[in-house]
């Protein structure tokens, strides 16, 4: 039987021309993964925005009924691909795209203080390393809008009793985006940054992880 | 009338596993470069070592006779292509690949203090930046072996009036060094890197540059 | 009514000739903070060991029974005080120095993924900028030792149900253990540094407002 | 004899709020270094302007006929002093405050490509790390008006046959300027920074080197 992964990236944020998650999800949108009838992926944009943010997700969560989520976002300024631990029970950060920034505020009153990913995040930078992709485990996802949409999500799941595995990963910024950002600003330290290529082939390792971990 | 590259790569060297500039100049060498009859390349790989790298490329260097010298090197940590702007008479480093320190010491008791790339270090990094490869014009070479290499020709080719242009460029690691760098410490922080096709690419950009330059 | 705080640090470690937190611990133990009668502090340090590190914090915590817990911990290359805002339920590191590394297991089988700081960490933050010193909110305390006691700290506070708050301070490395860095390897990136004399005074300045949260 | 030094610092720039030069350099004008007839300092504030900042260097240096020049600037993220070991010709960087922009001009078109600072940087470094003060060989003081007053000085003494030794020491932010930055811009990296009294003592330190070095 077909099993469904949902896939979200974000729009673009905080002065960053683009968000190079856009184009992996749009590129791997409809795709099937690991053989045929093992999973199909179902892409979702995000808006960069505390209110509205998790809202989309969840009626993309919704529609789709999925095995699995799998949340995408940008890191900019990490080096490598970096597979999130945990999300905390925290907004705060500079304003996102609707202008309202957060100051340590919680995110669900009744809710834990942290999750746990519930993906196999070992196996997908073992993956990812074997492929010869840099990726590390992550033991922050921010508290910007990142961890925002993970948190709410595993908290969703948590508190349905639904036996769907969600999770995130950051990638580095796209060459393209840390050449707009440079010259944006001649004084500014450069950012690292892979080819898009390198970041969809990159996430493509990581649905196969998935994939058989679903057999 | 034909024109003639040497473009040299260095060994593998404190501790790295692998140096994405060999793969670079096995790539590119005796390839031509902007049309039939522009610029043909010539590569050649130096040892890290102080007293032998030099003797290596001005060998290569007499033989081929070249128009041009571009001379690569790995800057572990950096996160784009830099293109050195200067180099300077002075070795100061750990050791070599033949464990020979550097402490302060000229390379040529005659030599200027500094001579800068006679390359068009900008029109490198604009067509780099134009085709979508982050990259910098850097201000230090540092006093490894890198600048060894890329003061000892300038002062040469100075000494001699050979009608010869010189410069440097340093290059990100590879995604490849990248992973066995974070295998072999995991507590190091992880290093920016390239994918080895996005390397290759760029150099070949940079070569563009340079035959057109010889127009 | 005089109330209690224990204060713990660390021993040296992963290779680190000094941690600065020792320093800091023998310089407040025995301090009254806050005028008389408002704050105590019993000083105690900690070994990098998995297996006895929060033994040793428990059996203090058991003799002085204090009012508030404040751990202490060297995050060598952050730039300035991160007062944490979360442990969670991971061990996943280096080799401690009883040479036991870890590798992604819980804390405590039983225990939450993560538990936020019960400090007033925002207040903590506000007061050493005031008073010019460079402080964060992190939202990482890592996966070592520092996690380690944060969480084992804050689980048993939340299992005997004691009224007793708790949380934890990374400080930057001093600059004697900088220099010490750097001489042992010529080749690292020098690691941002304080003087140990600004470690104490901004520890201090984290106490008193400790003090006036239990008025 | 009395031996004179000139001691230079920069007003703030490129939106950074204050420049601990201004301060270093009014604490110690005035002051004998090495005992009574030893080294008198006098200091000056240079304007961060490519058309004046070193007119007005000139100007104090035929004002005082100084033995030794040492020039202060401040680099806002290096983590310790450092001192710079060259001066290239060359003008390439943001606007100073006058508003403008260098992009890649001669400083001197008759000038060196580049000229070694003449004070005895080796020394400087190994004093300031036997004081306990975290400090590197710089090889290169950037494309801004550090490094074009640097260069020019030494252009100038050079074009003189002056017998004069001059160099320059960038000094990391203040923690004041480290707590001021972070609230311009709550998404900003923290800067690595030292209270004033340490930069203050570090160059204080420096001084006591020169002034060993003329008996």
């Amino acid at each position: 039987m077909m099993s469904k992964l949902l896939l979200s990236g974000f729009e673009a944020f905080l002065g960053n021309a683009i968000n190079p998650t856009e184009a992996i999800v749009s590129t791997l949108d409809g795709r099937e993964i690991g053989g045929a009838g093992a999973l199909t992926v179902t892409g979702t944009i995000l808006p960069v925005d505390f209110q509205h943010g998790f809202e989309r997700l969840l009626a993309a969560y919704r529609r789709v009924q999925p095995d699995i989520v799998l949340m995408l976002g940008l890191a900019a300024g990490r080096p490598s691909i970096s597979v999130e631990r945990v999300a905390i029970n925290c907004d705060d950060s500079a304003p996102d795209n609707a202008g309202r920034a957060a100051h340590g505020s919680l995110i669900d009153p009744d809710g834990a203080d942290g999750y746990f990913s519930t993906l196999p995040i070992e196996r997908i930078v073992r993956a990812l390393k074997d492929h010869g992709y840099p990726a590390v485990i992550s033991n922050s996802a921010g508290t910007y809008l990142c961890n925002h949409v993970m948190y709410a999500m595993l908290n969703h799941i948590r508190a349905t009793h639904a036996q769907v595995r969600a999770g995130f990963v950051h990638v580095p910024a796209s060459h393209e985006l840390a050449v707009s950002a440079a010259s944006a600003s001649s004084s500014a330290t450069p950012m690292p940054s892979w080819s898009q290529r390198d970041l969809n082939a990159a996430i493509e390792i990581a649905l196969e992880v998935l994939a058989e971990e679903l057999v």
